[in-house]
């Protein structure tokens, strides 16, 4: 593609090596102004150096734009998306799936306030987040031109990126001279690991991959119970404390840390179209499914759930595919959000060595009937001769093929 | 209804005290013959003391049907169901719908044998079994009448039951005097326990209820490695030795049951209307499912597992409704089978504390490609260049919508 | 069942013969008050002669509820159902189907203002229609009891209605002597024929069961052509001209009755379980469903259409068994009408001899690109490399497969 | 991509102008090898003139391959397509579609008997037909290379590719020097028309457009009755007379077209992301696949064929898209055959003036029971008392839920 060059690029910047490599490179190949967008996710780092050393690299600072965006991740991304209990091929908790959508989001609006043409990204070819950057920018702001710096360049190896950076003045911590044993992303919901160390999928991963949870087996050796307040599908409480959607998650992650909750070793298929495995810790996240399941179990129509649960693979797909800002995103969270309105009352669940498991709900709004169910006498709720009428009716068009078969086969 | 009565009724028969009862009703209601049929499915229980009741009952030997179906039951019953990684509402492994099939089928073929009209079984009217028996009786001898007793009976309380048996010399055994605190039902899968004390979804179940799995807290402190084999789909062997699909499946259970693997505490939805509450077990069939799950992971492509995944709602439900013996279960069947004919391999699973985790898999028929997914250089496999053109493509729809829905507004 | 006798019942009335006999038969049966609900949804019959019978029949005049809901059935029945394009076993238009979910609700609400205990209707039981009734009834107002006569009663053939009408000076229409060739029902959206005649699904329906369309070979022999103006997924205007919702449907009912649109000869799948043989005219509706698909075409995103498709089978299936008022119907619907925001244009169909096909459409929401689309040079709206990267990433698991199986064989 | 230039390259050859340009670039610009391959798939057009063209252009005849593959086409492709009532999209038969995959499948094995390393095709990069040719040769040797000149070379407008004709002595038949006003595919089940004069869609394609079927107002004034023999979901005779797949087909194209019945104008999704406008004829697959639905009507158990119906749009996208030799479409194919093994029998169908209808069917393999549905006494088939139970059961839910959400009002 001969298409003119950038003029203005607003990159979404770690403050480290890769991204500060990659900062220099736009301005070196493009001559391009660069704003820099660095948000808190909840990855656990500090932010302020990142202004510092996009300073270094001659940002300007009404450039720098520095945003805490946890509250917003967790109330529009994380909790929508667990109100419909998704999970990508039975196990995976989509961690960096959602909060790939926020910052495309920010990108695409901090590019329109600035009057930047373009955004740029660190992620690679290969994987699943450049997709996910990709495709919320064009859904967003579909006239930003997007750079991808590693589809881009000729930095294809650790050497080549280091020469470059000592080349251009870029700082490197000393402990970035070897090669990390494996990729890491974190935010509020979970850390992945991936690549290197991890590439083969019949080697357990070794332990110092695991951040943030503890080793089950060094876990309490004591169970602790938790119980989870919800209202209209979403946690609001902890052990009774109200909470808000960000602090809610860290207490959860406090708590699934604690007790080894929230660990996963998993080969997964990328959309791009190859397997890759990923060593994951979802503390706060595999609690709150839990418990979400927990409290629907009560308070959700069987019809509702059903459905919800037909349609969650494809919810969780498109999630993991990078398409949170499609029209058929939106149309299964229309269909998800209806099914809530009810989903409150109060879960308790147990945490112990690497598992948690719901022990108890209950909810002002259950649907669960002691009347109807009762091994005793229920005083007339249900009538058990309604039974034969019901199975006999579904059993009619059983009997009419049996009957077929048999003549066919005579 | 007044239907003539039957003559010749082929009775589900445990051997205990409630089908004993059935039995003296059916002889004493109808006047007819009655066959009992008793099964191992593994529930642990010796099945000659059956024998020996039915014949106090007057039942002539040559009526007597005492059958082993372990095999059968895992090899066509539970290994398929394994196949498509079913889970109903999420959580519950189906372990009681998935055996009723097999008790239908052997009802319909001895009625057959025997010359039979009819068949009775001691499911209540509240329940699914019921519907599980009669539809897979229906599907399989459309002609076969079917007789509920609990459904049909004025013995609806534990004392008239009693008075029954006694007047009937039915032998009482002593601890069957007392109500029982709950009501189980067990086979090779999984034992299942609901009502009496189980019936407050708000308490936890009491430590009594479980039966079949060492409390975790009470686990042992050490990790227990294993490794299953796969082939086709289908476990085939444990730590390299190969079993037959029950010895296999009672091996895992006790290597489950031994690490507290597979409790569950769940309020699900019944096909007849309401929700009930029940505690399962299924320490062999959890650690099968994960395993299942991570052979999966590296043999089975995207858009077969997708399309899997996208199913198996509807799959599970079907199982759970009784309606194993019907044309859309059997369609279904076809799809999954025909997606596991390269599943085989092996799994290493760690066991620890209540809880099962894959930590290694590999197979000649991996379709895992450390050569496309590597971090490092991929010698060609993979042209990042390629995302670029995939990604607009797959941005083109949204970009379009995007426009359009700018256009509107403004 | 033994329940006590209700004492004021709803009913739903045409005034026939055949709910007249049930009216009768409630005051003689239960020697119950009855509040009689007759409701014009376009079935095209006088209202005023079921007052007068009614009154005949003893029932006081504030006891006489006689209603239009034509445009509450189309606008929020009939148009809502047309978003989805909903279609019952690939063929059928749910023209009864929609129609009962609206009596249901209306009888449920009388019995709330009169403060009735029971509804009744004139459903047999060996159809869908008593379910809608029923399930919509329940969900609306789950105390209320309904009361289906021809489940209960011994009136099981034509002589023994009628001696029963004489006995109690019911009038008789001389054309009701006699039995009537088959069963009809009849709204604004369809009539539907079935029974006697129609029950041989080898014989071709005789031509005089068709009473709302021309046959297509008595058809003008010059097409018409036709503009629908859409609205948010809703027509709004025929050629031009603005219409309620109601006064639409007889528009289209009209010219589609006009040019012999609509038939259907059909067997299809009840709910209760047996196969069924019906002949539907839906003249305007078919009309409309074209024309809907006409207008999404080019403006619906492919994303948003391909899910719509994938769920409407589980949608028309819902309305077909009477699951309108439930959960899943109305999270269904919300990610209906979440996709139907743009859903706005013209269409142009064009109407001849029995078919109905849209020959233009045009929409200032469209997402049609000429520009993308085009054969000519498009001034690079579009990069024709872009397709090899999307085609090489979407092939690279078929690939990978393809060298697995190859392997697996060799 | 600088991979190495193919040695042999097996071309997709249809003898005319286009495809005659791609044989001597390929040859030109690589020095290569080219093999012709050339098939009747039914498009109505002598291949022997591709024959004489080839050596013309310097091809020896043992590189030239002409094949005739209606048989295949139909019987493999065609057939098992129709078993699934495939429509993309509500509207459209798949007829390019259902062909690219025999053509991928010939070019692959081609390539493997002849040594070739590379095949070619003259499908441009905005349309599906690309995605369809290689999506299929990645699947059935995946070492391949694919060629797309069009998304190669600079031959980017009709002047341009006239000169290189000229300067190459490829002739040019007097009616290709000026534009053609359409651009046409054809096989033994469809034409298809795009381009140019259609590229509107708010304009009606001219009547010129349709080459294939009668214009409705000039087919006969009298319908025509056709039935059509079913065996295992397939087609077997023509009004009683038993024919091979592709003479079926080609019998009912004759009979279509003679009533201009399949003619469609669609705008449709392309999976390379945009819409875009086509006329359609599908004579014979309109009265093949509502002669299907009418034979399933009878033959079909209502849980299958929902089943069926729900399954359905993902497996039409699937071969829209280019996927018909994927894992996915293979297990869909299992499903869907599995449902077929009694859909036999006979369907009488009318043709009149653009349309299809059936309006009798009748089958060995029955499951209408004309004594479940009857209005009159069936004699004991079915107690309409066995429907009270059945909706009470359906209801239970609804009822727990409306209870639920009054208190959860109040």
């Amino acid at each position: 593609m001969t298409a003119p060059a950038p003029k203005k690029v607003v990159l979404a910047y770690s403050g480290g090596l890769d991204t500060s490599i990659i900062l220099k490179w736009l301005q070196t190949e493009y001559g391009c102004e660069v704003v820099t967008f660095t948000a808190d996710l909840g990855q656990g780092e500090e932010l302020e150096p990142a202004r510092a050393k996009a300073e270094l690299l001659g940002i300007r600072s009404e450039n720098i734009h520095i945003e805490d965006l946890r509250e917003e991740f967790v109330r529009d991304f994380v909790f929508p998306m667990f109100r419909a209990n998704a999970v990508y091929e039975g196990l995976y908790l989509l961690g960096t799936s959602i909060a790939r959508p926020l910052i495309a989001k920010r990108l695409a609006e901090i590019a329109a306030e600035t009057g930047a043409d373009a955004v740029a990204h660190g992620a690679t070819g290969k994987g699943n987040d450049q997709v996910r950057f990709e495709l919320g920018v064009a859904a967003l702001n579909p006239a930003l031109k997007v750079i991808a710096p590693w589809r881009l360049w000729d930095l294809t190896s650790r050497t080549k990126l280091l020469e470059f950076a000592e080349a251009n003045q870029i700082p490197i911590a000393k402990d970035k001279r070897g090669e990390a044993p494996f990729s890491v992303d974190a935010n509020l919901l979970h850390t992945s690991s991936e690549g290197k160390v991890l590439e083969n999928p019949a080697d357990e991963p070794p332990a110092y991959v695991w951040q943030r949870t503890v080793d089950p087996e060094e876990a309490p050796n004591t169970p602790e119970m938790v119980e989870i307040g919800f209202e209209c599908g979403d946690a609001v409480s902890v052990n009774g404390e109200r909470l808000s959607p960000a602090a809610l998650l860290a207490k959860l992650n406090e708590l699934g840390g604690k007790h080894g909750v929230g660990r996963l070793d998993l080969v997964e298929n990328r959309f791009v179209g190859m397997k890759s495995r990923g060593a994951y810790e979802t503390p706060g996240g595999t609690i709150l499914l839990e418990a979400h399941r927990g409290i629907e179990q009560i308070t959700l129509d069987a019809g509702a759930g059903h459905l919800k649960d037909s349609i969650m693979p494809r919810y969780a797909e498109l999630i993991y595919n990078g398409f949170w800002f499609s029209p058929e995103r939106e149309m299964l969270q229309a269909l998800i959000d209806k099914s809530q309105e009810h989903v409150g009352g109060t879960v308790r669940v147990k945490l112990f060595k690497g598992s948690v498991r719901t022990v108890a709900r209950w909810s002002d709004h259950s649907l669960y009937s002691e009347k109807h169910v009762t091994f005793e006498e229920d005083a007339g709720a249900y009538d058990q001769k309604d039974a034969e009428g019901f199975i006999r009716l579904n059993a009619l068009r059983l009997r009419l093929v049996a009957v077929r078969n048999a003549r066919a086969k005579g």
